[in-house]
């Protein structure tokens, strides 16, 4: 049996993303598909997924949104903080990829967001939805806040060893352009891209408030912007409570696989050097390598496909686990995007 | 009066750098260049670069060495570590690109360079040439160990605070394909590289020892391979002695400022974001930007062109200091590439 | 049920794409795959798809082929020409991807293959594997020479107006770096290749002769060595014959859509200029535009993926018809890799 | 002595480019530079070149124009258009680098400028500035319209044969993106560019007018837009008249090399195969190859850098001629972007 679900925000690569994912799930049928820019044009001759339906007005997805048993929204934080507690009156379960729901203390949104939140309550009672570490919560849960690109890199990077940190984890990462949206800006020209690589928002980027709730403790946070399309490759320095200052390579290896065994879209590399964005791109998997120096540094990496494991693709895993499904259902064969 | 240079090994990214750097100097003349895989060719011919003369068997050069003021090694590691001595003995002065005379200490080479150091009578006379942090002894030297180009990078923004630092920095390092020179290993094919992003050497890259002989302190250090072919864009990690933790963003931007008020090639932007590749391909310029963050976090990026300022432009900044022209000579004009 | 193939040579860029294509296809399962330079080795470590298999040699794969329905050679010309005639024997039904037996006429090979054939009978027999226009042979065929990449592209793209040509049509067409094959050598390392864009064997590339062999006229053909990984855009200049030069260009449009109108993988867009890579990397399809200015000057493009409509995706297309199965099976959900 | 010029359109790409060369020019001082989106700001810490100027609008540099020898306006055709009476009402000697002046035929204008052209008499007096073709009128001319990238490299590449053509030639050419402009426009975004091809205003590109009304012939041309920076690649297949159909290659090489045997800034390759986007990126240079079929087809490739020799460089070498500098000053050491 189909099951029926929605997207509002379809036009964005995220929103793409997610499109053409579900024109591969068997189990999953897109019911409703919005674009306020794409209203009226076909699905499949926009984004070359096999699909009959035509992109509607968002508002028009809101009100046809009851007839999905799950909405996903690929819409601005700004646009899902108001649509959010419509459709949970309407009844519908959501999951939202943007960041307005994720944060539990409704004081951090004026400075990493721009908006005061209006929905404390709300923020109280989403499910954040990163299943490798949350995944009792998600399958009841009637809004899911998708988490950020950046932050499920950096949290299955860091949590196996979150209990036994000693100060800040300092974590430099790289995402490619998508990351950044569908942006007619001259800075994301091609012109000024290619050839280039800077920091952005260096210290203060909106997903190390998330990334810090979920692992509890502080993160020192860099971005860069990489000129490539896809792909988050998280760079994570760690210094170990004192406890734990006596781990070997190989105990750290066997921490990390234990704790991953079970996890179908986690892979571990045999070390640091071992994981690349072509591991990953065009995939919902997530690869993680450690190494660790004579002199006790110890350097984890990790790599995501920011527009699948980092949005399209959890979002799907959640849906998944909501529904009742098999989480791996229409990811687990996806196809590498690397030669 | 043309003084003239001679180039060992100018087949190499770096080789035909500094070819065409010395071109374009009003005061330097080629003598000599060899490339034992390009003999007999017509320099012009094979890089662009105006010139009469055609490459000669390394073997030719080094016995020509004599009739040149200053010879210049773009030899890998293991030959300069030969040359030196000969070129030496033969009276002239030295300016090699390679490692194999930057680390005081001869017990490093085994692990870092993968050979026994016979010269450590050399490694004790050897002249490190960054001129920025060690211009006097640069005049008079007869070896000049040219600096590695993260290296250059590193130091440039570490070297003002180093006296002030609490552990060890932690630097993210991401380097253009040309830093790992001409090779044809399917590795760095275009097929490969591109779209794609690793770390490699984590925590054990050669140029470590020197960074930290020169700082005087342990670095942790990661660099990654990045898809564009050109730049080097660090990105440090400090933490300040408890004596200097009340530092303001202002009182860091003034005491780099400060640093490098005098230094052509040293130029600092008005945060870490404000740092990138672009600023600096083809030119000589070392770009350097910080970020404070209200946790007292503090990050410290600078970009360089490995090419220029990681090689070549470097090491005609250090023939113009050897032979008393003014340092700039042949580098302040350089043009950018970045559209 | 599953129909057992195999492929040998499983290392190159078309070999690991078949095993992609392969693990998400629903009725074919792989039943042995070979490189001589990965036997031993884990498929699924290798390539990502989900698998059980490990590499075995070359040798070891022609002796199990007999177990499998069809045998896909992904090996050079050379190596093509050797297996075929073994294979067949065994009694094997064989889809070999290089151009070992694609052309009628034996005295060709010498110059554009560099080897004698020694199988002028194959040649006879051999079936050209292009279903749009040879789809009838192919169901029968013992033996499928699966066309070139570049041959693809042009003969869809002039098919529909061959009959009616004056003089040859002048073809320039562009592909992304993955049709060289994988290579160590220096010319296609990144530091060399992105930027760059030059002709390569102009006049004089082994896909002229199939293409004139299949459209039955000469065509001039130059191809370009494009900066990505994958893609070709042909860019064909036609003179129609004096019966035709009263066409308009909705008389063309017609032609071409009432000609590729059941074709589930050839689509028509609305002018040369609406003809893009991004239409089509990731995907079996091929997309073609005609443009007819007011001096009568006619240009199609078409563009495809040269590793999946170009090879990979095009040999499974031929799998599927060989053994009965509908033709799109495997390869109409294709997920595009542009964002 | 230094003379002084004006540039007016000073930050797009052409304009940054032109400022940049100029700071190398030994006998050019740049007196006015004007843009209004950066009006106020300090050249240096635009675009890195030295320079003590600061942006100007363009109203008060056209009022300051009469202080300069030469302006040249890197502006708009329609902001040319405009400008170009004004400035030589002013007594002002221009470089236009739009098509604003390059069309003899005032007709052609609303087809391919969308404009109607108010100034025929300036039509009929501008001097068009291609030099290797054009030189003596340069000299002393008033008004010089800069041909236009595509025009400038297909133009050199047939010129040598334009008496000999039979038919249309048919050109495919291929541009790196800078030649569009600086745009904040999605469809030139990194995410949309890289990986793509695809052709643009194909058949009717407004280069196409001024290439038939200098070459004396029509001329099939169709664009591409590439993935690069910089750089052009024009493939330009031609048909000799009957009386010149027994040409040998080598009788074409010669015809070539004689035709640019002092021309400082044209070389001839071995072939059409040896002409690349890295021979000439970076430089004032254009490369020419042939490569001519036992069948008689005859392609001539042709290579330059848009921004260059396809706009600021040869603006110079015409500022170069109209103030009796030697033509090469300031370009013959542009220094290869080319590892």
């Amino acid at each position: 049996m189909q099951r029926r679900v929605a997207i509002i925000g379809a036009s964005g690569y995220t929103g793409v993303e997610l499109t053409r994912l579900l024109a591969g799930h068997p189990n999953l049928e897109l019911g409703v598909a919005s674009s306020d820019r794409w209203v009226g044009e076909a699905i499949e001759a926009r984004v070359g997924a096999p699909s009959a339906l035509r992109y509607v007005s968002n508002e028009d997805a809101v009100a046809q949104a009851a007839s999905c048993e799950v909405v996903m929204l690929a819409t601005p934080a700004e646009v899902s903080h108001a649509l959010v507690p419509k459709l949970l009156s309407a009844g519908a379960r959501v999951v939202d990829l943007s960041g307005a729901y994720r944060l539990r203390d409704a004081a951090l949104y004026p400075e990493f967001y721009k908006f005061e939140h209006a929905h404390p309550d709300l923020l109280a009672s989403s499910v954040y939805g990163l299943p490798e570490l949350c995944r009792e919560s998600i399958a009841r849960a009637k809004l899911i806040a998708n988490p950020g690109c950046y932050a499920t890199a950096i949290q299955l990077a860091l949590a196996p060893l979150a209990a036994q940190l000693a100060g800040r984890p300092v974590v430099d990462a790289m995402s490619g352009v998508t990351g950044a949206g569908r942006k007619a800006v001259e800075e994301f020209s091609f012109a000024e891209i290619a050839g280039d690589l800077r920091t952005y928002r260096a210290l203060k980027h909106q997903h190390r408030p998330e990334i810090e709730q979920q692992l509890g403790c502080e993160v020192t946070f860099v971005p860069h912007l990489l000129p490539v399309q896809r792909g988050i490759l998280a760079t994570c320095h760690v210094q170990l409570a004192s406890s734990a200052r006596t781990a070997s390579m190989a105990d750290l290896a066997g921490l990390y696989q234990d704790r991953y065994a079970r996890e179908p879209f986690v892979s571990i590399a045999a070390s640091a050097d071992h994981v690349a964005l072509h591991d990953v791109v065009g995939t919902n998997k997530c690869r993680i390598g450690c190494s660790l120096s004579e002199r006790g540094e110890l350097v984890i990496t990790s790599a995501i496909d920011n527009l699948v494991k980092g949005a399209a693709g959890q979002a799907l895993q959640n849906v998944n686990l909501m529904l009742g499904l098999d989480e791996r259902t229409g990811l687990s064969g996806l196809r590498s995007f690397h030669p």
